[in-house]
């Protein structure tokens, strides 16, 4: 642009003009930053950090770590955290919280003294130098805590895993050090799901912390030690297996396109339903005290409405939080449902002892499925089941519901089957006086067969002298839409 | 028809012209099995049979039992032998074996004496009585040969069972004899598949015999016994749940519907490329003899066709028939391949010791895939892996072969991703100098994102002075088809 203004091709006024606009920006950016608590932000981020990590696995009360021990932490992850997504999910924190300085900080009121090893670089190949060296801070250590996870480049814009592992370096340290420490602790940073299937039961407790931000730090330190309580859960099923998803039959797709074939058996839906074992499920998180529900009930207040009331209890021996989590479970409707699903959920705070009534609305988008005849969310008449438990593949107590709903009906011909016809919500009863069957005049076996036929093929074959123009009307009623 | 010949409506002579015909049909039904030897018939069937059944499990060598043991037949299906499908899959045989009886008569040679009990009735509620009964017979005998499986009515036309269940009294019986004989054998008869699971730990020995026909009570007694020695193999999974089978997510479909949404991945296909544990895999079988297959050779004897070669030795004590089977895999082409693909197979017969070479020609089919935009199989140009094994999880030896194939390319268009230029058979090499990726131009780690952009997208995002006309120009050849 100089040589452009130099040469007087540029005139110079458009430049001033750009610079002012720009210098005009940034003295709004300044603005807006002034007066803002920026301490009291981070003091939040902290907060929402500590609520987000679950406690997968904690055998043996190895958490909360006990005041006056050996802590080693071990792990470049605790050094150079993981804070947030790569690419463009990146933002400017205003200050970062180092996981091994906060617990340093932590363990210090705590009597605990706290040694620190790298163990390996990220995205870097493993090196037995520094496993060794972490190897042997685990052995005058009374517990190790090992920090694992993914970095950045492994969960960015345009990037797809094609693996649930964790660095094989991690997993190498993981396992030296849960060889040798009396008991060892595993602090998790990723963004997806990782694998915990190749060390998970050599270890004493795993924390997920996922990504946590810029307050992530401290409030593992303050969970690892107990200054806070866990009540984080999982919003994703961690699977024994990649493959164990159903959408592995379609992804990553083939010549362009990628089918969504699991339909709606999308994550816990499918497990829960098929019965596949998982590592943790979905809804799943500890804490360091104990929570039972005593009761649930459920009423119809209104059209396709209802009310939910869950009594939880607070049966340990410290203040914690909780998580309610209310799934409804059907079979009613012409489609098939998943086992359970998620329709509300809450946290409250109850010290020991202390008992609690929640309270959830259910609307009808709780109940229906959609109806793709109709075009639209449709709530089928039957029995709805509202289920409550610590996790999608658990129910602790359970209230049942009579819904009205609609019916949706599709129209029968002579050429939909027997079993249509007699399934028909609207001419099942007429049909089966037209044909004669309450005369039992079939078999239930041949009846098996039968149901598959369509009614013309029956008409035919059954050499009954049946009502074709009654059946024939009853057709022209079916269809309700 | 009397009444109508009687009040002059029927003329008697269109009677009589009927009844001629269907005397004439007798007649000539009378001279077609006239002179055929139906005990010729008899002993083939039973050959068949043999060559059907499936030893699936022998610990401790129990099967072939030995000489003078006191055996325990056990079980309902082996006094009324399940030889056919329910519906109209029924034939009419010349004679049928009874398996109890066939036992007596092989065991009477050898030596052994045989006991028999019914233990439930097919198709009814389980009985303590028979069960009582059944367990004071296995606690008598060296061997109880348990008989369970379906009747005929959960296999006939028009019935899906809803379940791999065997009938929870046949179960009852397995397991109370189990827990006091000495050693226990179930032989199954069923058609589909049922689950092994609820017992198959705690038993010995298992054959699956499947739907055998006529000769299949003497089959199975001379396979217990050693007459004959097993050749049979699965010719699909057993698996360990049913809702392992992919098809668990779109069967039995909803409102008149199922997707085959298993795409290729049907039976075996799914359960060895997901590696989803089975019970038993396609293709498994045992024998009272070992074979090991020593090597095989793989060459391109023409266009898209290629000789294998198989050596196989029976490496036990005795003689035996071997199933030869030869699997492809590949990661060529466009679209997801299984893992692996039976694609031939033969059965040999060789004395201890021996060693066969048998020959393939497999041709194109053998290795090629279903190309939508070609509407044709095509034989991808690549590296194809000949493997065989013993079953379609296990692979024993293997050979390679690089096979010219076709290329079928398709059209990529500014509105493709860079990817599918960068993929493209054809134009890549160009595709990737007119953008001067060559010079390293991008990272590894934005590649990944890059290459999910279209090629319209990355050439307004990367600024970079892109030949757009040249781009043009190789996407208008880019079509090979």
């Amino acid at each position: 642009m100089l040589e452009a203004v130099r040469a007087g091709d540029l005139d110079a006024s458009v430049i001033d003009l750009s610079v002012r606009r720009i210098a005009g920006l940034d003295a709004r950016r300044g603005s807006r930053t002034a007066g803002v608590d920026l301490d009291a932000h981070h003091a939040l981020a902290r907060e929402l950090a500590a609520e987000c990590a679950v406690l997968l696995r904690n055998e043996h009360d190895t958490l909360p770590l006990r005041g006056g021990v050996r802590i080693a932490v071990l792990g470049a992850l605790a050094e150079h955290p993981r804070i947030q997504g790569g690419g463009s999910a990146h933002v400017n924190a205003y200050r970062v919280d180092v996981p091994v300085e906060e617990i340093r900080a932590v363990a210090a009121a705590h009597g605990s003294a706290v040694a620190y090893a790298t163990g390996y670089r990220l995205d870097e190949p493993g090196s037995e130098e520094l496993v060794a060296e972490a190897v042997a801070a685990a052995r005058q250590c009374d517990v190790a805590v090992v920090f694992a996870g993914l970095s950045e480049r492994w969960e960015s814009e345009g990037v797809d895993r094609d693996s649930l592992d964790l660095p094989a370096e991690q997993v190498e340290l993981i396992r030296a050090v849960a060889g040798v420490a009396p008991r060892t602790v595993v602090v998790l940073s990723n963004g997806g799901v990782v694998s915990l299937e190749p060390w998970h039961d050599d270890v004493d407790a795993v924390l997920e912390a996922f990504v946590l931000g810029q307050g992530g730090g401290r409030a593992i330190a303050e969970l690892l030690l107990g200054v806070r309580n866990p009540s984080g859960h999982l919003a994703e099923t961690i699977p024994v297996r990649l493959h164990d998803h159903a959408s592995s039959l379609n992804f990553p797709g083939e010549q362009g396109h990628v089918r969504y074939g699991e339909g709606i058996f999308v994550g816990y839906r499918q497990f829960s339903t098929f019965g596949t074992p998982v590592r943790y499920p979905f809804g799943h998180g500890l804490s360091y005290t104990t929570f039972v529900t005593r009761s649930v009930s459920a009423r119809v207040t209104g059209p396709d409405s209802v009310t939910v009331e869950v009594e939880v209890e607070n049966t340990g021996g410290r203040e914690g939080k909780h998580v309610v989590q209310v799934y409804v479970a059907t079979t009613a409707g012409p489609v098939r449902r998943p086992v359970r699903e998620l329709r509300a959920f809450t946290k409250i705070e109850l010290s020991p002892g202390q008992r609690e009534t929640v309270r959830f609305e259910l609307g009808r988008r709780a109940f229906a499925y959609w109806d793709i005849d109709a075009g639209a969310w449709v709530v089928a008449p039957g029995t709805y089941e509202v289920q409550v438990g610590p996790d999608a593949h658990t129910v602790e107590v359970t209230a049942s519901v009579e819904l009205a709903g609609e019916i949706v009906a599709r129209e029968v011909t002579l050429d939909s089957t027997i079993g249509a016809w007699l399934e028909h919500p609207v001419i099942s009863a007429p049909t089966l006086q037209a044909l004669g069957f309450a005369d039992a005049t079939i078999s239930e076996e041949h009846m098996a067969m039968v149901r598959s036929m369509t009614m013309r093929q029956f008409i035919t074959i059954s050499g009954l002298d049946l009502p074709v123009e009654r059946l024939q009307e009853l057709a022209a009623t079916s269809r309700t839409h």
